[in-house]
């Protein structure tokens, strides 16, 4: 299945990535059908108008499948870790199992303060493909956690995770079900105590994800398997 | 905090690796108190006897905290992958997330019949250390899955994760609670039929782990998670 980047009334447009691998890789030919999806939960079937390897153009002829994007929603903030392999690791993890927006968090304690973000779309374009989902979740660059706090995102739950406290609450035994949340995952070394502070005035429940020590992104594939967990009963 | 292989009376042993890591890396000396783990459920204080970088021995001078083994226990047999990297990824956050047994299965499908079990067994150390658990997992080496499906397990449920039907029922909604488990998660490109009849003669209770398709370990993650989740209310 191909990603298209774009849908104009019946066309579809394959970034260069994707037009590449569609027809120097996998040697497609105009008139060739083909299916992709849109990441905004449409599968198609699609003609080959176009067959350029910098940008391949398409013809919908069949809509095959709309995966209705379940809800409620996950957002997951999360500071960059040192080692970059490991957020792309947490990436690939957290689109599989099904997250629907991601925000790259700058704390006090972020070693790391840059990403490259078209490498980050690649592979959640990738993970979204591989596990057979037709919703690419949002990712967003990277924002101060000092701001992020401030945003006053109604309607969702806002949980913080830290190791701070030994009596937090499990974040899997406050979770308010079926409504959105945003979980912040922290730093290697966690929250500082005013980022901390800073977050439940602005609205965040501090929570614990268990007694062990988590690695930032271990914690963050587990925050998400919680929420789908306590949400989806198929 | 370091790992001893061995406890005799009281005195510990540290491997060639943690006794390099405790003498020539941080320096120690003879007469230096630290504290360790046997992965055995103890953790001590010692004063260091011998301070070889091949083979350190140390006197427990106090014993600072044992971890009682939380039950159930769950122990997942699992397909090495192609790329040795996500199997390592496995083995880390399994080990954080709270494994207690895992078993390295070759299917019909398994692309990798070796894996190096000296750096297998370090990962699950080094894991073990970083989350602060004082409770190393059992590695058993490769085992053929038509051999491992015979073993009988007495008073362990048993389930096998498979794709190849629609209508399976999802793990996280038939686990019995409060009882151990092994949970069997396949090779890229999943189980053979002739094995799923195979374990499904066996006793095995084929399950799914939900609508997405995912990668073998993060099929293993979501199942050491779904059982950790389900089974602690603490």
């Amino acid at each position: 299945m191909f990603y298209a980047f774009l849908k104009e009334g019946h066309h579809l447009y394959f970034d260069k990535e994707e037009s590449f691998h569609c027809i120097k890789v996998l040697r497609h030919q105009a008139g060739d059908i083909i299916l992709a999806t849109d990441g905004k939960g449409a599968k198609y079937k699609a003609i080959i108008l176009q067959a350029d390897q910098n940008q391949c153009i398409l013809e919908v002829t069949q809509v095959v499948e709309i995966e209705i994007l379940k809800k409620p929603l996950v957002h997951i903030a999360i500071s960059p870790t040192k080692n970059i392999d490991r957020l792309e690791w947490f990436l690939e993890k957290a689109v599989e199992i099904g997250v629907n927006q991601i925000t790259l968090l700058t704390c006090k304690r972020s070693e790391r303060k840059n990403v490259k973000e078209e490498r980050f779309q690649k592979i959640a374009i990738s993970a979204m493909k591989q596990s057979l989902r037709h919703w690419l979740p949002t990712l967003n660059t990277l924002t101060k956690c000092t701001e992020f706090f401030k945003i006053p995102f109604s309607n969702q739950n806002k949980y913080i995770c830290h190791c701070q406290h030994h009596t937090l609450p499990l974040l899997k035994n406050i979770m308010q079900l079926n409504q959105d949340a945003i979980i912040l995952i922290g730093p290697e070394g966690d929250f500082s105590n005013d980022e901390i502070e800073d977050a439940e005035k602005n609205g965040y429940v501090s929570v614990s994800l268990g007694n062990a020590r988590l690695r930032t992104e271990t914690a963050g594939i587990v925050a998400v398997h919680t929420f789908q967990m306590l949400n989806s009963f198929n």
